[in-house]
C-alpha cells in the first residue's frame, strides 16, 4: 500500500534532509508563538507559478491563498460559502497582513478556458465554466478584438483579470477601509514561466513593467 | 513608490539568481509544453505549510489549492462560484492528476476558529465563520469532550477535516468514478509545524502514522 | 517437573551471566543499606512497556506499581483493600520518593475494554468490567466521538487516563501537602510501543509531547 | 521545567539507542500483532527485584502486576475495584496466560510491616496496615516464634506468603478450573537480593530450593 505517491515522499525526505534541518528553531517558533505573516498572495493553483518559490520566502512569510486564475469575487455577503473571502478575512482582519499581492502568470490555463467560448463543459456541474465568468465580460471584450494574437489576447485577459481582482478586494470595506488609512497596501504582478521575469503593476496606470533591476538590488541592500 | 513589499522583491532576486538559474530549461519547457502535474494538493493558506516546501518539489510537479484550513465543501452543482470545486475540476478533468492530496496541519488558524464558539465574526460578513461551519458539527462533537486538553481538541478536528474533506471530494461523480476505475488515488497528510512531521492517514483506518522510514528510504532509491 | 517456565530459567541464569555478575556490588549494598528509590512509577501489566527496560534503570531507582492500565483510584480511607493505595502509602511516605510518573502506553488492552461496551465479562465477578468503570465517565465522553478513529479514541483515552489518575494522585493527602511543599513531583508519560516513542505531558496544559532531544541530551550531560 | 527525573529522561535515551535500536522489529510486530505473553508474573514493587530483569525478558513475554509483598487477595466478586483480581482475569482469560509466576524476594518492605506491630499507620488512611493484615494471622503466628531470628522470621513470612497467594490464586474459579485441565501452571519463587539467586518452590512440598544448576543448563539447551 502507497500511502503517498513516491515524488511526494522523496521530497519530503529532502525537505526534513535540508530545509527543515537548517530552519528547525524558526520551525519551532512559528509553531510556539503563531504565525505572523506580513504579507497575503492571492495566487493561481498552477504547478508552475509556486509563490513560496518565486518569492523564495521563509516559512511564515506569506499567507498564500490559491485558485484558478488568482480571483478574488467581489463582496458578497450572503451567507454562503466563499472560501476567497474567508481566507482575505482572516488575513487581514486576524492576521493584520500589510500587503495584498495578486499573483497572476503567464500560460494560465483557467484564463485560457475563460477565452475559449467553444469548448464543452469539464463536467456536468461546469465549476470552471462558472468560476471564470467571473471575468466573462472581459473575456468577451477581449475576444472581440481580433487584430491581437491569441497569444496577446491571453496575457491581456491575465492582466485585466488582476486588475478585476484588485478592484474587488476594495469592495469588502475592511481592506476599503485599511488601505485609505495607510495600514493595507495592495499590489498585482504577472510572472512569465518562460522568462522567469515579473511584471509589476504600477498601481497609477494599471501598467505591468519589470521592475528596474536598481530598485530590486536597492531592496536587497535594505535587508 | 513601492512596487512590492521589500522582501519579495529580494526573495525575487533570489530566486532568479539561483532556482531559476538552475532550471531555467525546465521553465522554457514547462511553458511550452504546458504543465503536467500529476498530483493535485489541497492545502491550507497557512504562512507555515507551503506544499512545494514540504514536498520540496520542482515547478510543474503539483497543482495546488490553497484554502483556509484545506477543506473540500460538498458537491454542489448549483450555479454558484466554488472555487474549490472548479480547481478540483480542472485538475482531475483537464489536467488528469492521478493523485489528490488533502495536506493539513497542526495549530491551524481555521481549525482553531471552528471550536471556538465563543468568538465574535471577524467582520460583519463572517465569511469564516460561514466557511469553518462546514465542520461545524464535527466540531461541537469535539468540543464535548471536555476531558481531552484544548491542543488534543484541535488535533482532532484537524484529523477530523481531513477525513470530511476526502469524503466529500469522493461526492463529486468524477472522482468518485476515476477512483473506483483505479485512475485517481486520494490521500490525506497532517504536517506538524514543530517538528516538521509528516503523519499520513491509513486509507483504511484513517488513522494518522507517520511514514516508515524505510519506505521513505525505499521511495528514494526508487527515484 | 518443571519449576518454572524454561524461558525464565534461561532468562535468570543470563541475567546471573551478565547483570548480576556485572552489578554483584551494587546488589549486596542494595540488599544491606535497603532500597532508595527515588521515583515511584505506575505502569500498566502490559509484557510490552516494563518501566525499568524504558528507563534503562538500575536495580534500587524505581519502586514500580503495575496494575492493568496503570489507574490510581480516588482516595477512599474506607479500610478495604487497596493494593494501589498501600503502594503509594509505602513510596511516599516509608520510602519518601521525590517524583510518581504515571506511566501510560499505545495498544493498552484495559483502555480497549473500556471503550467496548458489547463485550461481554471476562468472568463472573467482572474484575476487569469494574477496575476499568474508574474510568466509565470518560470512556463514554470518548466514545461518544464517532468522528474519531478507533484508535484514536483508544489514544484520547489513554491519555484521560493518566490525567485522571494524577487528578487521583492530588487527592491523597500526603501526596497532595507534599507536592505543595515543592517536594514531590508529579509527572505523565505516554510510551508508544510501535515507535518506542515516550511522550511526555505537559504538567500546565496536560499535552502529550515527546521530548525535546536537546533536553535528552542535557539530561545526558547532567549525569 | 523538567518533565522527567532527569535519570529517566537518560535512561530512555539508552534504550532507544540500545534496547529499541536493537529490537525495533519486535516491538513494531507487538504493536501490530498484540501481546501473547504466555507468563504472568506477580511481583512486588521493590526497586531491587523487577521481574523483566530477574529473568532477562524480552518485550511481550510476561504479563506483570506488582502490589506491595506480590499478594493475591482471596476470591472475592463484591463489586468492588480489585486491581490484582482484574489483572488475573485479564492475564488468565483474555491472555490466556499458561503459567502464573509469583515471585516473592527477601528483605521486603511490606512484609517487615506486617511483622512490625508497634509502628505508627504511615498515613491516617493505614493503606499498608490494611493491605498487610491479608497476612495477619500468618505473621502473628510468625512473631509468636521467638527462637527465629528477626532475619529468619521475615523470611519465613515472604515464603508463607507466597504459598498464601498461590492458595488464594486456586480461589478464584478460572484459576482452578484451568489448572486442573492442565492448561495453566502455579509456580512460585523468592529472589534473593543479595546473592542474586533464585528459590524456586516445590510445588508438592511448597519448599523453596536453589534450582539444580543442570536444569538451568537444560533449559538453555532446550531454546
Amino acid at each position: 500500500m502507497t500511502l503517498l505517491p513516491e515524488k511526494l515522499l522523496t521530497g519530503y525526505r529532502n525537505f526534513m534532509a535540508h530545509r527543515y534541518a537548517n530552519e528547525t528553531m524558526r520551525y519551532k517558533q512559528l509553531a510556539d508563538q503563531g504565525q505572523t505573516p506580513e504579507t497575503l498572495v492571492i495566487a493561481c493553483c498552477d504547478s508552475r507559478s509556486a509563490p513560496e518559490i518565486i518569492f523564495d520566502t521563509a516559512p511564515g512569510e506569506i499567507f498564500v491563498l490559491r485558485n484558478v486564475a488568482n480571483l478574488v469575487p467581489p463582496y458578497a455577503p450572503d451567507g454562503e460559502y466563499h472560501s476567497t473571502s474567508a481566507a482575505l478575512e482572516f488575513a487581514v482582519q486576524s492576521l493584520k497582513v500589510k500587503n495584498i499581492v495578486v499573483l497572476g502568470h503567464g500560460r494560465c490555463g483557467g484564463i485560457k478556458a475563460a477565452l475559449d467560448t467553444t469548448s464543452e463543459p469539464l463536467s456536468p456541474g461546469d465549476f470552471i465554466g462558472k468560476w471564470m465568468s467571473l471575468v466573462g465580460p472581459a473575456a468577451e471584450a477581449v475576444s472581440a478584438n481580433e487584430l491581437m494574437t491569441p497569444f496577446e489576447r491571453q496575457t491581456a485577459l491575465e492582466r485585466i483579470s488582476i486588475r478585476y481582482s484588485l478592484k474587488n478586494l476594495r469592495s469588502f470595506p475592511c481592506v476599503d477601509i485599511l488601505e485609505k488609512k495607510g495600514r493595507l497596501t495592495l499590489h498585482g504582478a504577472w510572472f512569465d514561466i518562460s522568462t522567469g521575469e515579473l511584471w509589476i503593476m504600477n498601481p497609477e496606470t494599471g501598467d505591468f513593467l519589470r521592475p528596474d533591476p536598481e530598485e530590486v538590488a536597492e531592496a536587497a541592500a535594505l535587508e
